[in-house]
């Protein structure tokens, strides 16, 4: 096989554009001088349209995980009391960092695969009138689920002025995020996912209104402590020395996203979620969740007749094709494809074809071309958006 | 659409794989310097393996054409008599190689998306004991025909002490290529084809017998004179500045076709061109090559109820899928897909997929993936052999 090439569609990391990788390779500057401000005065205002918000995008250097922990530490206080929406591993994860510092966690959970539900979020909330904090998963990256979230903040200002602090970290930049007409205060994202670049630089979006919840608090850590960030992405500089052949990336892939437009990369994400689960409809392999509740940049299959895990293994010893297990207790039960950030629609066309052939080496009774004629009739329908 | 995606199959140049892109990014270094020795004299084993000869292969900087050039201007003298076995484009041009340089021309030419047969040419060749040389091209690039070159010298030297001269351009390295045994006396490749480099570096094998000629010619020109490249070869450096970051290329690209293997290398060719052909045959359009004359690098479809060109348009604007058109007789009846080099089973099944799409729009009634699925079965069938 050829030595080069894999086909990495976990739902992140993503594949890195050419130019981005490109970007990256730029020769290192100094993180005080006058280009990395350059840098983020540019970048700035270009973050913002991504997060559909007119306040200013914290960047801070971390994994996915430190951003959770981050919207934790600097929004709630010790003992102060939130919600937890879990749908998945990633809103488990929301409860583990709570419970780390000792804050109390009333958790609402639904049913792995499904989204939750905002006015029964709203409906729970009003037995809990203290909850200061809602936290919620945009697209929940371990089921496929794409929550509700455009309208979990109207259906808790009903009953409660609880911040809505929300992991986007597996979809913001790949779909819509109306940050301030949604009214979510904090929103968290990642560079690996839907930015097309590698892991270690968060993006994290603040509200007015949180800003205030978070200068009241009177230990929000060190690193974290998102008031030094504010303080100096307002001088266009980060307060500890930031990733910068990341940042060079970020500049660049914005420009691609910004050229592509970002309606249209959201369509194309849209597009791709429906050609990936049309396929696998056609080949009458369930999915775990159903259409309304599925996320545009991942999708979770649940096969019934075949080892997801074993088929995993085929398919990366045929064609060093990745797509992702299940996690937690849907460990081995599911298999998980990423269709975000640098992926097109004739990419997901591709990965069809190769599953096509790693389920019939799986011992999968298919026919073949079948879920990638599914994909193509509805790139033919749908597809003409996108130009 | 995604800005930095295209999809590139055309029979060369042809996409060079991000190894050999991070190998062609290194620094600069001297062309008379040690690391240039040593580079050449790592590479000059390896190309031999390649050619399949005992015989160092020059390496001249320059485009496939000056490669061409090279084999007249040193192998042949003006007026001297040769014959051209003219299957198609590229067989044309060394004819007007051979006239620019004042040499008596004979020309066997075949109806173009044919093979020559070597018994013909034996046959036509005892007609003209003068002939010093008979040129002849391995794969035709224009028509997607693979010549019988391995079976051309023995039927030749029945007759004849001409010399055989081929042009491997858009097969060697993709193809297996036997100099050596066959009786092939000089054999000429560019690097932008099957060896996965962008265009610029020539190879040239030379047989023993061929040099005898060459030694006695008195004017082969300055450049392209192929005794002072054997001279420097002969001491790891080159005659005139080589285009280095080529060479870095090389070294990385050969690394990775040994990694893979020669034999699996040649074997993909074969699988990626059956592949093709029969997603087409299946679709019902036609090949302007029957099975037996077929390249395993490049095939010509002959479309009958839609425009050749028109669809090459479709397919670019939709996905940035390039392939070739028709040249010169064919130009505008055929269309042509590389599938050399850098090129999987799977980008097959990718340029298929969008092929179908393509041909929906170009408003060709298909079923689609039902190419697709031709393809997928031949790789379930004859794949196993490349692992």
């Amino acid at each position: 096989m050829l030595l080069d090439q894999q086909f990495l569609r976990i739902p992140g990391p993503t594949p890195i554009p050419p130019s981005v990788q490109r970007a990256m390779a730029q020769p290192m500057i100094g993180h005080r001088g006058n280009e990395t401000s350059e840098l983020l005065r540019s970048i700035k205002p270009r973050l913002k349209k991504v997060f559909g918000t007119d306040q200013d995008v914290m960047i801070v250097t971390g994994s996915g995980t430190s951003g959770l922990e981050a919207a934790v530490v600097n929004a709630v206080k010790p003992l102060d009391e939130v919600l937890v929406i879990v749908t998945g591993a990633f809103g488990a994860r929301f409860v583990k960092i709570c419970e780390a510092y000792g804050i109390r966690v009333h958790i609402y959970e639904v049913e792995w695969g499904k989204a939750f539900d905002p006015n029964e979020i709203r409906n729970y909330l009003r037995r809990f009138p203290e909850v200061s904090a809602v936290f919620a998963t945009y697209c929940e990256t371990s089921t496929g689920v794409m929550n509700p979230i455009h309208e979990l903040a109207s259906a808790v200002k009903e009953v409660s002025d609880a911040l809505i602090i929300v992991d986007g970290v597996s979809c913001v930049g790949g779909v819509e995020t109306k940050m301030d007409d949604w009214g979510i205060d904090i929103m968290v994202t990642g560079s690996q996912k839907a930015f097309m670049l590698p892991a270690g630089l968060l993006f994290i979006g603040v509200s007015e209104r949180a800003w205030k919840v978070i200068d009241s608090n009177p230990n929000r850590g060190f690193y974290l402590d998102l008031t030094k960030y504010r303080k100096d992405l307002d001088k266009d500089t980060t307060p500890f020395t930031p990733a910068l052949s990341l940042l060079f990336g970020l500049d660049q892939a914005l420009a691609m996203m910004e050229k592509e437009g970002l309606e249209n990369v959201y369509g194309r994400h849209t597009l791709m979620k429906e050609m990936v689960r049309a396929a696998f409809m056609a080949l009458k392999i369930p999915l775990l969740t159903n259409d309304k509740d599925a996320s545009d940049t991942v999708t979770a299959v649940q096969p019934e007749d075949f080892n997801a895990e074993e088929f995993r293994k085929v398919i990366n010893k045929e064609f060093r094709l990745s797509v992702a297990g299940g996690q937690d207790r849907l460990k081995g039960k599911i298999f998980r494809i990423g269709h975000m950030g640098y992926c097109s629609p004739a990419d997901v066309l591709q990965t069809l074809s190769m599953i096509e052939i790693g389920l019939i080496k799986s011992g999968k009774n298919i026919e073949l071309g079948k879920g990638v004629a599914a994909a193509q009739r509805i790139y033919l329908e749908k597809g003409e958006n996108m130009r």
